[in-house]
């Protein structure tokens, strides 16, 4: 993902549209700080309502709003229960999509781990659940080499389309 | 990253506090869409002010904004450059701090272009710059196994404060 024009396309990125580009679309659902700390809770097994608005400190109708479009946007389902003399009250479980936001969630926290924890570390560490060792993020290429952040370089994709450039 | 109590964290993950919390922190600098729109273009080569607002589309007072808070957050850094008669002006690069974004933006881009891409496909691809093949990042434990969604717990980490609990 960088620099301009390659021989693999030997146009610049600034001749290609954006309009439909998948990352500004995910971050139109993920693009905004309360999205992603619900998310956590999520994935944390924090499901219920008044959970995580009392474990994350969401103002209320943040959290309505928050949940309800992650619902619609097929990332969130949910799930009614019932708890012993109570009325039915739901819960929140993630959809397929919502799960594979694991990767996301982990590498945007391992990020954050390296650059902004407190000098005693990281709160939270995620694990493999059957050897127990420290999960990371590593990127890959379909050959299987491991890739490092300055080895990825970027070019049109089947959905690209040339873009009408304004006159400046 | 998943479920309350498990062998390793006899507590639930309630019990844990959320105010030192990486992701958090990782959020209050990404959690806008804007913000990853910015990076997306100075990872794509665009990197200078006009040619990201008018290729992005970023309205002027928030692109002003974003790059102002990106070099202040350590993300990115100003480098001047003069064209040919022109006053000096500057362009932004990534620092290490945020070529280190690289696999949160394909995290994201790669979850987008599975969910919500066009029928034709995503707009760009990533390839590895030594063998041209495409790239997608990977969960892998320290033991070097590849890990499922699923296959991921999280437990407190060094940094962990049990938090008091607001009674209801």
């Amino acid at each position: 993902m960088s620099t301009s024009s390659t021989a693999a396309d030997p146009l610049s990125a600034l001749d290609w549209s954006v309009d439909n580009c998948t990352l500004g679309r995910a971050m139109a659902i993920l693009g905004e700080r309360w999205t992603v700390v619900v998310l956590r809770e999520i994935f944390l097994g924090v499901r219920r309502f008044a959970d995580i608005q009392e474990h994350a400190g969401v103002p209320r109708q943040v959290l309505t709003n928050r949940l309800a479009r992650l619902v619609e946007q097929g990332v969130l389902r949910r799930v009614p229960y019932q708890s012993e003399g109570a009325r039915t009250r739901h819960e929140y479980r993630l959809t397929d999509m919502g799960l594979e936001l694991q990767p996301v969630l982990i590498a945007i926290t391992r990020w954050g781990d390296r650059h902004l924890a407190d000098p005693d570390g990281s709160p939270r560490e995620f694990a493999h659940r059957d050897c127990g060792e420290p999960v990371h993020v590593e990127l890959r290429c379909a050959q299987d080499h491991r890739v490092g952040d300055r080895e990825v370089t970027s070019r049109p994709g089947p959905g690209a389309h040339a873009r009408v450039r304004a006159s400046r």
